[in-house]
């Protein structure tokens, strides 16, 4: 198997454990046997459990002895909860090792060149931009930011409606589209809207099946603005946590969510034009509809630009077809 | 050669007579030889002139016996201005023709009935999807409805604006963007706005190349509404011609241009929501550019919709990257 394909089952790997292994970053591998075929795969496990490399080393057993591991990040060079994933790779017998992405942290990084002292052969860079932009995209920015990453995720018409002129707005996208939005917010660690959202829309907020059960994995549903909130809204349901900040500047929530790591906006126009407005933003999932309503409800009401020269300006990073839908991706220039 | 190769050359040669061909359909036209080489390319020539098949077995010459003829409508069997390509197929020696759509003019038709009469290998529906809704998708239009096709064109920032706040708007879009737009204009019949545009952006609404000259096909520029415009207005300058049309029915406007077969509507919001309300919209191209302006001006106001059961539904057909732009293609459901 080409280095490619390995590196693409690892980030399959990664992905399956999204949002489930904080504060550790979700990592996939591959061991591939010296023939070239999958020994084993793994992904981080739980805080506390083993690293991706070493749940991929014990399920290839011996056949890792002159193999190559694929790992979506640098192993790791440091004793945390766990030891140093490097010395695994070392005992396993590994020949060979290639990752996607260099650890940024000062303290975990150094496998690479350890690996390359002890006589293995080391590459990297496989297949990084399909990491850096994907599994590892909120992880990578927490760890140089030291903030969480925030999505603006919205819902519109192609005529750029968040709703029929009568307010009404269900459902705006397919049944395809609120599937993909359910498994991401299933992977995210909170979801922030504002208390307008609560009184108009009274949202469960929180990650589904196709068959309607919850999912694993919830976000903390995050409340925020200074109106005080029924204590019946469905928001405050025992399906999920859920934090009310009481004011309306998006540092001070972002600040309030600094341990976590992936974090989505899904208020109406007014928050998210004060997000957008404090450029916290990083990165925007529009799910287009091909519809058209009118009307004068908007998905975002005021971004802070008066005239075309002040424009915020985004790069697409992404556009797929759900279902009958259309996803963009943005990020900032 | 394989058939869909030679039909995607053919589509490729109709497209470069789009526009100006009318009344005939802007068709293409292989000749493959013997051994499955091209020996001849053609298109539809300016009216009077000869059919695709004609101009391309012209240039196949004496190759073209026992050759394949590979066409992107089904060969004429009448005589118009000039005599029937079947005669010219016949004559040349053609031992098989292939084509995508059949004719469904019921005087032209009939050609591949009596090609397979003359003993010709006749295979109809080759590419098809990709010439009806490619370069013969407006003359079908015609041919079915006996209207103009009619295609609503906006620029958009992803927030759906198709203007600052401020009402400056050049440029949303890129570069690449507009010059895709002066493409299609170059091979469009007529170009709708309404008073308003004249009024707020004065444009030339000409097709031009990138280096900034006229294209050699210029569209008809069709004002709209009962405003009158100045005699400075850019749109009556010399560049084309142009039509004032004192009404703001819709239907009025097309039926004005009943002899027409691909119209573009690029008004303003209330003229495009006009075309909408009245339905007599074939295609929406939507130009989304990666900013964000927020305000009050948008590509469209009322569509006639007051409650989201009510959405106009259409189905995207197409999305395209186009330089840092997405340009999303839909037509009705």
């Amino acid at each position: 198997m080409k280095l490619d394909a390995a590196m693409a089952a690892a980030i399959e790997q990664s992905e399956r454990v999204k949002g489930r292994t904080y504060p550790n970053p979700p990592v996939g591998a591959v061991i591939l046997d010296r023939d070239g075929e999958i020994a084993g795969v793994g992904a981080t496990a739980p805080p506390g459990g083993p690293h991706a490399e070493v749940v991929a080393l014990r399920r290839a057993g011996e056949r890792a002895v002159g193999g190559t591991a694929v790992v979506t990040l640098e192993p790791c060079n440091h004793f945390g909860r766990t030891p140093p994933c490097v010395d695994a790779l070392l005992d396993a017998g590994i020949a060979e090792v290639a990752f996607a992405v260099a650890d940024p942290d000062p303290v975990a990084a150094g496998g690479a060149a350890r690996l390359a002292e002890s006589g293995v052969r080391v590459s990297a860079g496989v297949l990084a931009a399909d990491v850096t932009g994907g599994p590892l995209r909120e992880w990578l920015h927490k760890q140089r930011t030291g903030m969480p990453h925030v999505t603006w995720k919205f819902a519109t018409s192609v005529d750029g409606r968040s709703a029929a002129a009568d307010g009404s707005s269900q459902w705006i996208t397919s049944e395809a589209a609120r599937a993909d939005v359910h498994r991401r917010r299933a992977t995210a660690d909170a979801i922030i809207v504002g208390t307008g959202t609560v009184f108009v829309d009274d949202p469960a907020l929180t990650a589904r099946l196709p068959d309607g059960s919850l999912a694993d994995h919830q976000p903390l549903r995050v409340v925020v603005g200074k109106r005080e909130i029924s204590p019946d809204a469905t928001v405050l349901n025992d399906d999920s946590r859920t934090m009310v900040i009481r004011t309306h500047n998006p540092h001070e929530v972002i600040k309030a969510l600094a341990d976590r790591t992936d974090v989505f906006v899904e208020g109406g126009p007014t928050l998210a034009g004060a997000f957008l407005r404090a450029g916290v933003i990083d990165r925007i999932l529009a799910y287009v509809a091909p519809i058209l309503l009118g009307g004068p409800i908007t998905a975002v009401d005021d971004v802070g630009v008066l005239s075309i020269a002040q424009a915020q300006r985004w790069r697409f990073d992404g556009m797929t077809a759900v279902g009958p839908d259309v996803l963009l991706s943005l990020t900032p220039v």
